[in-house]
Protein backbone atom coordinates (compact mmCIF):
# COMPACT_ATOMS: atom_id res chain seq x y z
CA UNK A 1 0.00 0.00 0.00
CA UNK A 2 1.28 3.38 -1.30
CA UNK A 3 1.50 6.28 1.71
CA UNK A 4 1.15 10.23 1.86
CA UNK A 5 5.07 10.05 1.19
CA UNK A 6 4.78 8.37 -2.71
CA UNK A 7 1.97 10.71 -3.62
CA UNK A 8 3.80 14.16 -2.22
CA UNK A 9 6.43 12.87 -4.08
CA UNK A 10 4.30 12.61 -7.31
CA UNK A 11 3.52 16.05 -6.55
CA UNK A 12 7.03 17.47 -6.29
CA UNK A 13 7.49 15.93 -9.81
CA UNK A 14 4.26 17.95 -10.98
CA UNK A 15 6.42 21.39 -9.29
CA UNK A 16 9.42 20.26 -11.01
CA UNK A 17 7.25 20.41 -14.51
CA UNK A 18 6.08 23.41 -13.43
CA UNK A 19 9.57 25.04 -12.71
CA UNK A 20 10.51 23.86 -16.06
CA UNK A 21 7.52 26.16 -17.74
CA UNK A 22 8.45 29.06 -16.36
CA UNK A 23 5.58 28.93 -13.35
CA UNK A 24 6.04 29.16 -9.72
CA UNK A 25 6.89 25.58 -8.81
CA UNK A 26 3.62 24.07 -7.21
CA UNK A 27 2.31 20.61 -8.02
CA UNK A 28 -0.58 18.76 -6.52
CA UNK A 29 -2.29 14.99 -6.86
CA UNK A 30 -5.58 13.99 -6.21
CA UNK A 31 -5.95 10.22 -4.69
CA UNK A 32 -9.18 8.49 -4.02
CA UNK A 33 -8.44 4.98 -2.41
CA UNK A 34 -4.80 4.70 -4.22
CA UNK A 35 -6.18 5.47 -7.42
CA UNK A 36 -4.65 9.15 -8.70
CA UNK A 37 -7.70 10.83 -10.16
CA UNK A 38 -5.90 14.93 -11.17
CA UNK A 39 -2.16 15.56 -11.31
CA UNK A 40 -1.43 18.83 -12.31
CA UNK A 41 0.54 21.73 -11.24
CA UNK A 42 0.56 25.70 -11.51
CA UNK A 43 -0.45 27.05 -14.94
CA UNK A 44 -1.49 30.94 -13.90
CA UNK A 45 1.53 31.77 -16.39
CA UNK A 46 0.24 29.69 -18.83
CA UNK A 47 -3.40 29.89 -18.79
CA UNK A 48 -3.28 33.90 -17.69
CA UNK A 49 -5.40 32.82 -14.95
CA UNK A 50 -4.88 34.01 -11.51
CA UNK A 51 -6.98 31.16 -10.03
CA UNK A 52 -5.02 28.21 -12.12
CA UNK A 53 -3.12 27.11 -9.31
CA UNK A 54 -2.53 23.34 -8.47
CA UNK A 55 -5.31 22.47 -6.44
CA UNK A 56 -7.94 24.27 -8.24
CA UNK A 57 -7.28 22.57 -11.29
CA UNK A 58 -6.67 19.13 -9.81
CA UNK A 59 -10.30 20.37 -7.68
CA UNK A 60 -11.74 20.60 -11.58
CA UNK A 61 -10.87 17.89 -12.92
CA UNK A 62 -11.46 15.18 -10.03
CA UNK A 63 -15.31 16.82 -9.66
CA UNK A 64 -15.55 16.06 -13.70
CA UNK A 65 -13.90 12.59 -13.83
CA UNK A 66 -15.97 11.53 -10.51
CA UNK A 67 -19.06 13.13 -11.56
CA UNK A 68 -19.33 14.78 -7.85
CA UNK A 69 -19.03 18.01 -6.54
CA UNK A 70 -17.76 16.47 -3.19
CA UNK A 71 -14.74 14.58 -2.83
CA UNK A 72 -15.25 13.44 0.99
CA UNK A 73 -13.25 10.36 -0.06
CA UNK A 74 -10.60 12.32 -1.24
CA UNK A 75 -6.98 13.59 -0.20
CA UNK A 76 -5.33 16.26 -2.70
CA UNK A 77 -1.92 16.27 -1.78
CA UNK A 78 0.23 19.73 -2.29
CA UNK A 79 3.88 21.01 -2.31
CA UNK A 80 2.83 24.11 -0.96
CA UNK A 81 0.35 25.29 1.77
CA UNK A 82 -2.97 26.24 0.08
CA UNK A 83 -3.83 29.85 -0.21
CA UNK A 84 -7.45 31.19 0.85
CA UNK A 85 -8.98 31.12 -2.56
CA UNK A 86 -8.16 26.94 -2.57
CA UNK A 87 -8.71 26.17 0.77
CA UNK A 88 -11.88 27.55 0.43
CA UNK A 89 -12.03 25.82 -3.12
CA UNK A 90 -11.62 22.42 -0.87
CA UNK A 91 -14.23 23.59 1.66
CA UNK A 92 -16.73 23.62 -0.99
CA UNK A 93 -15.82 20.50 -2.19
CA UNK A 94 -15.72 18.71 1.85
CA UNK A 95 -12.25 17.21 0.69
CA UNK A 96 -11.21 14.08 2.73
CA UNK A 97 -8.22 14.68 3.55
CA UNK A 98 -5.27 17.45 2.94
CA UNK A 99 -1.85 16.65 2.87
CA UNK A 100 0.62 19.91 2.01
CA UNK A 101 4.95 20.19 2.03
CA UNK A 102 6.52 23.33 2.86
CA UNK A 103 4.17 26.36 5.19
CA UNK A 104 3.42 29.81 3.20
CA UNK A 105 3.57 32.28 5.82
CA UNK A 106 2.28 35.09 3.28
CA UNK A 107 -0.03 33.50 1.75
CA UNK A 108 -1.35 30.32 3.37
CA UNK A 109 -4.76 29.20 4.39
CA UNK A 110 -3.69 29.43 8.25
CA UNK A 111 -3.00 32.80 8.49
CA UNK A 112 -6.24 33.66 8.15
CA UNK A 113 -8.56 30.86 9.32
CA UNK A 114 -8.69 27.24 9.30
CA UNK A 115 -11.97 27.31 9.00
CA UNK A 116 -11.96 27.85 5.47
CA UNK A 117 -11.77 23.76 5.09
CA UNK A 118 -14.52 21.74 6.05
CA UNK A 119 -14.21 20.60 9.81
CA UNK A 120 -14.43 17.01 8.57
CA UNK A 121 -11.24 17.24 6.15
CA UNK A 122 -8.18 16.04 7.84
CA UNK A 123 -4.84 17.52 7.39
CA UNK A 124 -1.09 17.28 7.92
CA UNK A 125 1.54 19.25 6.86
CA UNK A 126 5.06 19.34 6.52
CA UNK A 127 5.36 16.42 4.72
CA UNK A 128 8.96 16.65 2.64
CA UNK A 129 8.62 20.44 2.83
CA UNK A 130 12.58 21.05 2.38
CA UNK A 131 12.25 19.74 -0.93
CA UNK A 132 8.99 21.83 -1.65
CA UNK A 133 10.94 24.52 0.29
CA UNK A 134 13.79 24.28 -2.19
CA UNK A 135 12.53 24.26 -5.51
CA UNK A 136 10.37 27.35 -4.32
CA UNK A 137 13.35 29.34 -2.95
CA UNK A 138 15.70 28.35 -6.59
CA UNK A 139 12.73 29.76 -8.31
CA UNK A 140 12.32 32.89 -7.07
CA UNK A 141 16.49 33.05 -6.74
CA UNK A 142 16.98 32.53 -10.40
CA UNK A 143 14.31 35.46 -11.26
CA UNK A 144 16.22 38.31 -9.36
CA UNK B 1 -22.61 57.40 -18.48
CA UNK B 2 -24.15 53.86 -17.04
CA UNK B 3 -23.73 53.58 -12.74
CA UNK B 4 -23.19 50.85 -10.57
CA UNK B 5 -27.13 50.04 -10.82
CA UNK B 6 -27.54 49.59 -14.38
CA UNK B 7 -24.43 47.03 -13.80
CA UNK B 8 -26.16 45.17 -10.76
CA UNK B 9 -29.44 45.00 -12.96
CA UNK B 10 -27.71 42.77 -15.40
CA UNK B 11 -25.55 40.91 -12.96
CA UNK B 12 -29.44 40.16 -11.59
CA UNK B 13 -30.53 38.90 -14.77
CA UNK B 14 -27.62 36.42 -14.68
CA UNK B 15 -28.83 35.17 -11.30
CA UNK B 16 -32.39 34.85 -12.98
CA UNK B 17 -31.05 32.87 -15.69
CA UNK B 18 -29.20 31.05 -12.80
CA UNK B 19 -32.42 30.38 -11.28
CA UNK B 20 -34.35 29.17 -14.24
CA UNK B 21 -31.58 26.61 -15.05
CA UNK B 22 -31.83 25.33 -11.48
CA UNK B 23 -28.90 26.72 -10.14
CA UNK B 24 -28.25 28.73 -6.77
CA UNK B 25 -29.53 32.38 -8.45
CA UNK B 26 -26.21 34.55 -8.07
CA UNK B 27 -25.19 36.80 -11.07
CA UNK B 28 -22.09 38.71 -12.13
CA UNK B 29 -20.93 40.89 -14.48
CA UNK B 30 -17.22 42.58 -15.10
CA UNK B 31 -16.77 45.73 -16.19
CA UNK B 32 -13.86 47.82 -17.50
CA UNK B 33 -14.45 51.58 -18.33
CA UNK B 34 -18.12 51.31 -19.14
CA UNK B 35 -17.28 48.14 -21.61
CA UNK B 36 -18.62 44.75 -20.32
CA UNK B 37 -15.88 42.24 -20.62
CA UNK B 38 -17.97 38.91 -18.97
CA UNK B 39 -21.47 38.19 -17.49
CA UNK B 40 -21.68 35.03 -15.69
CA UNK B 41 -23.88 32.93 -13.32
CA UNK B 42 -23.53 30.33 -10.92
CA UNK B 43 -22.69 26.87 -12.50
CA UNK B 44 -21.72 24.30 -10.28
CA UNK B 45 -24.25 22.35 -10.95
CA UNK B 46 -24.43 22.40 -15.03
CA UNK B 47 -20.82 21.96 -14.69
CA UNK B 48 -20.53 19.29 -11.73
CA UNK B 49 -17.51 22.26 -10.35
CA UNK B 50 -18.06 23.86 -6.61
CA UNK B 51 -15.60 26.12 -8.05
CA UNK B 52 -18.17 27.50 -11.09
CA UNK B 53 -19.12 30.69 -9.41
CA UNK B 54 -20.32 33.50 -11.34
CA UNK B 55 -17.28 35.46 -9.77
CA UNK B 56 -14.97 32.70 -10.90
CA UNK B 57 -15.99 32.01 -14.13
CA UNK B 58 -15.95 36.00 -14.87
CA UNK B 59 -12.28 36.56 -13.53
CA UNK B 60 -11.39 33.69 -15.48
CA UNK B 61 -13.05 34.91 -18.59
CA UNK B 62 -12.05 38.31 -18.15
CA UNK B 63 -8.50 37.82 -17.93
CA UNK B 64 -8.50 35.22 -20.89
CA UNK B 65 -10.66 37.85 -23.07
CA UNK B 66 -7.81 40.75 -22.01
CA UNK B 67 -4.77 38.65 -21.43
CA UNK B 68 -3.93 40.05 -17.88
CA UNK B 69 -3.59 38.23 -14.69
CA UNK B 70 -4.70 41.48 -13.11
CA UNK B 71 -7.46 43.53 -13.32
CA UNK B 72 -6.94 46.69 -11.17
CA UNK B 73 -9.23 48.71 -13.97
CA UNK B 74 -11.94 46.59 -13.47
CA UNK B 75 -14.69 46.27 -11.17
CA UNK B 76 -17.03 43.42 -10.68
CA UNK B 77 -21.09 43.71 -9.91
CA UNK B 78 -22.20 40.32 -8.07
CA UNK B 79 -25.62 40.09 -6.93
CA UNK B 80 -24.57 38.01 -3.58
CA UNK B 81 -21.18 39.05 -0.99
CA UNK B 82 -18.26 36.51 -2.30
CA UNK B 83 -17.56 33.32 -0.51
CA UNK B 84 -13.59 33.38 0.29
CA UNK B 85 -12.76 31.52 -2.70
CA UNK B 86 -13.96 33.95 -4.70
CA UNK B 87 -12.77 37.22 -2.60
CA UNK B 88 -9.55 35.56 -2.39
CA UNK B 89 -9.48 35.13 -6.61
CA UNK B 90 -10.66 38.52 -6.72
CA UNK B 91 -7.47 39.34 -4.51
CA UNK B 92 -5.05 37.45 -6.90
CA UNK B 93 -6.46 39.67 -9.40
CA UNK B 94 -5.99 42.99 -7.61
CA UNK B 95 -9.54 43.49 -8.80
CA UNK B 96 -9.83 47.55 -9.05
CA UNK B 97 -13.74 47.58 -7.92
CA UNK B 98 -16.48 45.52 -6.05
CA UNK B 99 -19.72 45.78 -5.76
CA UNK B 100 -22.17 43.50 -4.15
CA UNK B 101 -25.80 43.20 -3.57
CA UNK B 102 -26.72 41.13 -0.88
CA UNK B 103 -24.65 39.94 2.35
CA UNK B 104 -24.10 36.50 3.07
CA UNK B 105 -23.58 35.74 6.58
CA UNK B 106 -23.06 32.23 6.51
CA UNK B 107 -20.41 32.16 3.56
CA UNK B 108 -19.53 35.46 2.79
CA UNK B 109 -15.57 36.50 2.95
CA UNK B 110 -16.12 39.34 5.15
CA UNK B 111 -16.70 36.68 7.63
CA UNK B 112 -13.37 35.43 7.68
CA UNK B 113 -11.53 38.96 6.77
CA UNK B 114 -11.95 41.61 4.40
CA UNK B 115 -7.87 41.07 4.11
CA UNK B 116 -8.75 38.74 1.50
CA UNK B 117 -9.53 41.52 -0.95
CA UNK B 118 -6.24 43.50 -2.42
CA UNK B 119 -6.13 46.59 -0.11
CA UNK B 120 -6.37 48.61 -3.11
CA UNK B 121 -9.96 47.21 -3.95
CA UNK B 122 -12.76 49.58 -3.36
CA UNK B 123 -15.73 48.03 -2.08
CA UNK B 124 -19.66 48.79 -2.33
CA UNK B 125 -21.31 46.76 -0.50
CA UNK B 126 -25.78 46.62 -0.39
CA UNK B 127 -26.79 47.66 -3.91
CA UNK B 128 -30.20 46.20 -5.00
CA UNK B 129 -29.78 43.63 -2.04
CA UNK B 130 -33.51 43.17 -1.53
CA UNK B 131 -33.79 41.51 -5.32
CA UNK B 132 -31.01 39.48 -4.81
CA UNK B 133 -31.81 38.09 -1.50
CA UNK B 134 -35.22 37.82 -2.61
CA UNK B 135 -34.51 35.30 -5.71
CA UNK B 136 -32.35 33.32 -2.88
CA UNK B 137 -34.83 33.19 -0.72
CA UNK B 138 -37.43 31.87 -2.78
CA UNK B 139 -35.09 29.48 -4.65
CA UNK B 140 -34.37 27.81 -1.74
CA UNK B 141 -38.08 28.13 -0.67
CA UNK B 142 -38.95 26.05 -3.79
CA UNK B 143 -36.69 23.60 -2.54
CA UNK B 144 -38.14 22.85 0.65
Amino acid sequence: MKGDEYYMRLALEEAERARASGEVPVGAVLVVEERIIARDHNRTEQLCDPTAHAEMLCLTAACTALQSKYLAHATLYVTLEPCAMCAAALGWAQIGGLVYGASDPQKGFTRYTPALLHPRTRVRQGLLAEAAQYLLQEFFRSRR
